[in-house]
């Protein structure tokens, strides 16, 4: 059952593909009033045969909500922002779900509009695109990381974190923008490199039909996100191409102590990086956390707030619960053990 | 319903860990007397409490057999052969389902066991081990790669291929030892390296907690296989050195392409490798294949027959059905269309 507060919230998702669409699914779903709009016909199209609430232009779309959620290409965020941040007043919380924070926050910023903005991606979706391809249980216990900053106001940041604490069941994330950005690189952008990689290598392989008769679960998960549309891989990794590059580095390296130590025939050195690689996937899939109660005034000085949250989110922590009263906001936070 | 012929085989499955022990249970579900050991107490003990056959050592475990699956360890596999041959007659037919096949092909040959043995690999697994993890659906619908030889007996080979398409409803995919481990080599051991190097990479990062904080599908998926035994993973690789260093230099292409394309700001570039890349994903969920009926005297000469079933696994084909009578075996073959 939602919060009375959150049951109320007017809510707009502008860009309604696989990520804004799942998002929209599951507003309607928990029954608050949402308005989507998009500018594919198709998309329109399907919305209506859906029996979704569309509106005909943005403006109509976004008039008089209290948050909206700017979905779309990542290249089109800035003037969407724009856009969306004219059409409506300042009570509006505004933000979006793109897969690199650095720029479009800094846009807000030399824009004059990071009081209106607080950067948000949520950390799940598929290889797959659209509307058609969007359910309702997308970012359902996922991780959404939520940006607060100096600049912005951190009641936005409490409003938005509890909407979705409470609709999606998300693990908020409170992170600066460059530390998502460079953390993304490897947890998200650089697979697809991989993945992308090992599909292409099979592609001009002289072998590539008998390597398709002969693919196992491992080749299937290992390409898996090369199924992704181009456009959205290069978008991303051109958005974070300095974190992207950095970052490889360090995967770069990691490949050729393998292969080192393969050529080598050193069966020491080859478990040794091995063993370093299956206790990371033995802490994704188990990793002890501890929960811990954080409050701070609602009237702020906001800089203790801001650091714990920007610390939380740094150390792979996250919020689970976000309350706020006349004098105090009450956080649930987990953190690594 | 099974075959009559195929009803009463009598089977033992020696090395009962994911692999084997997926393979006897299938066996056991389809009503065939099979019977099971294995080296490890653990092992023996846990297949008392589920209640399946085991033998007391492993020449009780094969004695009258008429077919032997060769599980455990790939290195064990050439010394579990020779005992295996040991104890059983020139009628019982030996296989195993060792992930590399040049090795253990080029000792049977060398220790004239070449007409006992047909090396096989099953194309299916998890990243877990041991009986505890075997299920037997373990081989729904995957590939099943099996060598025969001018060194075999075509016989041998086409009641293998009966008994596996009939009970696991596996693809057989014939082929030669050295063509095998070269194509595994990208479509299954270097899958390994990459999801190794991804979480390798996440490892040795400052940030590593905030990535497993923030890691989703794409990680997740891209970092399964890191989760193999460290040894299992290692005794494949070293096995097949030549192929998978030899193949590695592909995959080290592709990503030296993309990087060097992401570093110019190459987006077209970029875009037409990631469009390689996808296509070839595309293939992987969907491929038109074309349906044939092959026969050849029962009585041989075997190479035009031994010619047709190379060919066809090489293509990226695939047996689905194998029946003789006294003067005509039929196969049942699927090829790239």
């Amino acid at each position: 059952m939602l919060d009375t507060g959150v049951r109320g919230t007017r809510v707009a998702v502008v860009g309604t593909g696989l990520i804004g669409g799942s998002i929209l699914l599951r507003l309607r779903e928990a029954g608050l009033d949402v308005c989507g709009w998009d500018p594919d016909p198709d998309t329109q199209r399907y919305a209506d045969q859906q029996g979704l609430t569309f509106a005909e232009n943005l403006t109509d779309a976004v008039r008089d909500r209290d948050v909206v959620f700017l979905g779309g290409p990542l290249s089109s965020l800035p003037d969407t922002l724009v856009k969306v941040a004219k059409a409506t007043g300042d009570q509006c919380v505004i933000t979006d779900v793109g897969s690199t924070k650095s720029t479009v926050a800094a846009f807000a910023l030399e824009n004059g509009l990071a009081h209106r903005f607080v950067p948000g991606h949520p950390m799940a979706g598929t290889e797959r695109a659209g509307l058609t391809a969007a359910i309702p249980a997308m970012f359902d216990g996922a991780a959404w990381v939520l940006c607060p900053s100096p600049e912005g106001l951190i009641s936005q940041f409490r409003a938005l974190s509890r909407l979705i604490i409470e609709v999606f069941e998300a693990r908020i994330v409170p992170m600066d923008p460059a530390v998502h950005d460079s953390v993304v690189a490897l947890s998200s952008h650089i697979p697809h490199l991989l993945a992308g990689s090992l599909a292409g290598a099979a592609a001009r392989s002289p072998v590539s039909e008998a390597i398709l008769g002969l693919a196992a679960g491992s080749f299937r998960d290992g390409t898996r996100v090369a199924g992704t549309p181009s456009r959205r891989t290069v978008d991303m990794l051109v958005n974070n191409r300095d974190f992207v590059l950095r970052q490889m580095e360090l995967v770069d390296t990691f490949l050729a102590d393998l292969s080192a130590a393969l050529r080598a025939n050193d069966v020491e050195a080859l478990t040794a990086h091995l063993n370093q690689s299956r206790g990371l996937r033995e802490s994704l899939l188990s990793r002890p956390m501890t929960r811990s109660a954080q409050r701070f005034p609602v009237a702020g000085p906001d800089e203790l707030e801001l650091d714990f949250l920007l610390r939380l989110g740094e150390a792979g922590g996250y919020l689970t619960g976000c309350a706020t009263d006349s004098a105090t906001v009450s956080y649930t936070a987990f953190q690594p053990a």
